[in-house]
C-alpha cells in the first residue's frame, strides 16, 4: 500500500479522500491556498501545504506547485478528486514523468475521453448507442448548416471540449444554428481553449442515467449499477440517486454490459462513470466519460457497501479488483443532495460567513460536508458546501429521510438551495419518480418565480 | 397508522423515536421537564407540553401527568423509549387503562420479565439455558450461605428487580457472602423497592451477547441477530457491535433459535432482547430480558437495514411482521460507541455546557445525537450525549472508521469519554476481537490509572 498520498483539491472532497486514508493507515498532504487556510481538509489531513492564492489559476491549477509539493512531501501518489486537475491530461502525464502515481487512468485515455467527439468515435466503435449527429469537426457555420439538415431540428450544437454546459445550446431551427455557431466556438475556445465544435440530434425530455464501473489493470470490469442524475439546475445536477428508478431491469443490464464493453475497448483503469441520456422507450445513448470520481458517487457506495476511493487506490497500486460482478447486488436506495450556498430562486452564489453550521442525524443519514460554524464560503470555488445522503429500504423511505433530513439542515449567515432541495423532494412528481432533464425547468422554477 | 404519538422520554432516543415518526408521517408528542427545555427534542417534535421539574420523578416517572398530557394532546399511543417508564408495568397497564397504545408488550409480559428471578424460572421453562443457581427467592445470610454450599464459589449475589449493576456482586466466598448480604438487599430494596434477592454461579470472563428479537401478535417471531456488548464500565455497556465477533456460526444459531423459543413461550410482542453471558467454551446462559428497545439498537439496524422503532409502531398496531426471516442476512459490521459527558478515568459525570460540538461525518458513519453547540449538560439525567455509530463491510473497516471518527468528535466545554472509548478501540485486543467483560478492567483502568 502507498504510504502517503497529496490530495490535489479541496472542500468536502479532500476530506472524503482523507478519510478512507486514514482507515487505510496512509499518510495525507494537503494543498491550499491562502483562502482555504482555514478550512477543515487543511486542519485533517496529516501535512498540509499552502500552494499560492485564489483563482485556482494561480493554486489549485499549478501543476509545477502541486508536483514540487508532492516530492518535498515524499507523497508517492497523487488523488486528483473531481473537478480541477483530475481530468487533465497534462497532469497525469506530468505525474507519471515525475515518478509520482496519478490516482486515475492513462493520460491517452483521459485526453481521449476528454475530446467529447473523440470518445463519440470510440463509443460507435465500441458498439456502445450514441446520439444520432456528426463524428466530424464542425468548422464554419456552412459546413454546421448542411450537416443539420442531414440529422434535422432540433439538434444539439456542441464544444467538445465542453462540460457544465458551457458551449452547448438547443437549437431550434436554421436562423439559431447560424446566429449561435460563432458566439459557442468563440466561448469554447475562451473556456476550454479548443473551439472545437459537434452537432448532435436533441433528444427529447431525457433522463440522464450514468454508470459507475470500476477497472483494474489486469482487464476486470465491474459495473456497480447506475445513478439517475436528472435533477438538475444550469444543466449542472443537483439531486442524485442510486438505482435509477426511471428506467426497467433490463435496460439496467444493457446499460451496465455497454458501460464494461466500453471501458475494456478504450483499455480504463480506475474508476469511471458512462453517463447516457435516456429518451422516453428507455432507449440509451452515451452522452460522455468521466475518468473520475463524481460528485455523486457517495450514493452508489450506499447502495453497494463498496469505499470508491478505496478502489481508485488500490487500482492504482496495480492490485486486482477483489469485487466479483455476481456478488453484487444493490442494497436498498440511496439519494444525494448537493448543498450549494446560492439564491434558491436565481441559483446565484451567496458566499459569506456560516455563523452556525447544524447537520441532520440518525439513522440512513450521511454528510460529506466541507465546511463548519464559523467558515467562510468565498466567491473563489464552487459554492458546494456540502451533500446530504439519504439510504432507505425502499425509494419511499428514502425520499422522506431526505425531506426529513433536510428540514433539519441548519446553515445560518448565508442563503442556501435547502429550500429549493425541499421543494423538489417533496414534488409529487419526484416522488413519484417522473424526473427528467427538465424538471427544475417545468415544475420548481415556474413556482418559484412566482411566488418570489 | 398511528396519527399521533406521544414519546415519554427525552434525549437521543426522542429524536430517534421523532425521526421515525416524521417519515411515517405521524405527528409526535414531546414531554419534558423545565431543565430539558430548550432541548432539540423538544423542538424537533410537532408539539411540547412541560410535565415538571427534575428529577425524574416529578416529571418523566410522572404517569399521571403523562396520561393527561396524552389525553389531551390527542395522542394514540406512547412509546416509552428506554429506561424511565419503558420497563414499568403499572405504566404500560395505565395507558391500557385510558385507551392509549402502549408501544410495547404487555404489562404482565414486562412484570414477568422485570423479575429477574421470575424471568430465570421461564427461561428454564422454555428451555432456554440459564445460569446454574436457585430459583427461589433467599431471604436470608443463612439461607444464602447454605445454597451457595450447593452452587460453588465464586457466585453471583443479585438482586431480582435489579438493573444497571445495582445490588449485585461478585461474591468470593462464605465471608464475603455474609458481609454483602443485607447491604445489598437494602440497596435493592431502597433503588427498586423491591429487595428480593437470589444466587447464581460466576461465570469467568464472560463475553456479554444479546439477540434482538422482534415479535408480532400474530405469532411470528423474528430474530435480527445479536449484538456484542462486553466492553462495559460499572457494569454497563460503552462500546456494543453487531455481529458478535466471539461466537461462532454454530452458537449464533443456537442463541438465534434460543431467542425465538422463549419469545413465544412468554408470548412476547415487540421489539426485545435476549441478554446471555457467554463463557469461553460458547455455552450460553439467559442472563435478562429487555422488554423495550435498547440504547444499542442501532448496530442492529445498520446491519439489517431494518428501522427498529418503525417495527415496534407496527407491532403495537397489530399489523403482521413482513420480515421473512430466510431472506435476513448480516451486512457488514456495525459498532456503536456511547459519548458520554463524564471523566474518562474516574467514570464520574461531568455536567456543563457545551461550547462547540462538531460530529464526526462521511461514508459509514451514524450520529444519534442529543445534543448541539451551547447545550447545557445537566447533572440530572443519564450522561450520554450521544452515540456515535460506524458501519463497514468488515469488522476491521469498522474499527478503523470508529478510530478515525472518535478522531473528529469535538466536544468542547465539558469532559467526555471520547480518551477512553478512543484508547478501547485502538487497543490490540479489542481489534483482536477479544472482548470480555472484563476488558475495561484488565487493560484500559490499569493504563490510564498509572499513566493519570
Amino acid at each position: 500500500m502507498f504510504k502517503k498520498i497529496l490530495i490535489a483539491n479541496r472542500g468536502e472532497i479532500a476530506r472524503r479522500i482523507i478519510r478512507t486514508c486514514k482507515r487505510l493507515n496512509i499518510q495525507t498532504v494537503a494543498v491550499y491556498s491562502e483562502a482555504d487556510k482555514d478550512s477543515l481538509f487543511v486542519r485533517e489531513a496529516d501535512e498540509a501545504y499552502e500552494i499560492g492564492k485564489p483563482p485556482v489559476a494561480l493554486s489549485y491549477l499549478n501543476i509545477d506547485k502541486i508536483i514540487e509539493t508532492a516530492k518535498k512531501a515524499n507523497a508517492e501518489a497523487i488523488h486528483p478528486g473531481y473537478g480541477l486537475l483530475s481530468e487533465n491530461p497534462n497532469f497525469a502525464k506530468r505525474c507519471e514523468e515525475e515518478g509520482i502515481v496519478f490516482i486515475g487512468p492513462k493520460p491517452d485515455v483521459i485526453a481521449a475521453m476528454g475530446s467529447k467527439l473523440e470518445a463519440r468515435i470510440k463509443m460507435k466503435e465500441a458498439g456502445v448507442p450514441i446520439i444520432e449527429g456528426v463524428n466530424v469537426v464542425i468548422e464554419s457555420v456552412e459546413e454546421a448548416l448542411k450537416e443539420a439538415e442531414q440529422i434535422g431540428y432540433p439538434l444539439m450544437l456542441k464544444a467538445s471540449s465542453g462540460g457544465g454546459g458551457i458551449g452547448m445550446q438547443r437549437i431550434h431551427n436554421q436562423e439559431e444554428l447560424a446566429k449561435a455557431f460563432e458566439g459557442n466556438k468563440k466561448r469554447a475556445q475562451s473556456y476550454f481553449g479548443d473551439g472545437t465544435m459537434y452537432i448532435e440530434k436533441y433528444i427529447e425530455n431525457p433522463h440522464h442515467v450514468e454508470v459507475q464501473i470500476l477497472a483494474d489493470a489486469h482487464g476486470n470490469v465491474v459495473p456497480l449499477f447506475e445513478r439517475e442524475c436528472s435533477i438538475q439546475r444550469r444543466n449542472q445536477k443537483v439531486i442524485e440517486e442510486a438505482p435509477s428508478p426511471t428506467i426497467s431491469d433490463a435496460t439496467r443490464e444493457k446499460m451496465l454490459e455497454a458501460a464494461v464493453r466500453a471501458a475494456k475497448y478504450i483499455g480504463y483503469t480506475n474508476a469511471g462513470t458512462f453517463e447516457f441520456l435516456v429518451d422516453d422507450k428507455e432507449n440509451f445513448y452515451f452522452l460522455e466519460m468521466n475518468t473520475r470520481l463524481q460528485v455523486e458517487h457517495p450514493v452508489t457506495e450506499e447502495i453497494t457497501g463498496i469505499d470508491l476511493v478505496e478502489q481508485q487506490i488500490r487500482i492504482a497500486q496495480g492490485l486486482p479488483l477483489e469485487i466479483a460482478r455476481e456478488s453484487l447486488k444493490i442494497n436498498g436506495h440511496a439519494i444525494e443532495a448537493r448543498i450549494y450556498a446560492e439564491d434558491p430562486v436565481t441559483f446565484y452564489p451567496s458566499p459569506g460567513v456560516i455563523g452556525s453550521l447544524q447537520l441532520p442525524e440518525g439513522e440512513g443519514v450521511r454528510n460529506d460536508c466541507a465546511v463548519e460554524s464559523g467558515a467562510q464560503v468565498t466567491p473563489f470555488y464552487d459554492p458546494m458546501i456540502g451533500k446530504l445522503i439519504v439510504h432507505g429500504k425502499t425509494r419511499e423511505e428514502a425520499v422522506k429521510r431526505l425531506v426529513e433530513a433536510l428540514k433539519l439542515y441548519k446553515v445560518e449567515g448565508i442563503k442556501t438551495n435547502i429550500p429549493m432541495l425541499l421543494k423538489i423532494a417533496s414534488h409529487e412528481q419526484f416522488i413519484k419518480g417522473n424526473i427528467t432533464t427538465s424538471f427544475v425547468e417545468r415544475y420548481y422554477l415556474p413556482e418559484v418565480q412566482v411566488t418570489k
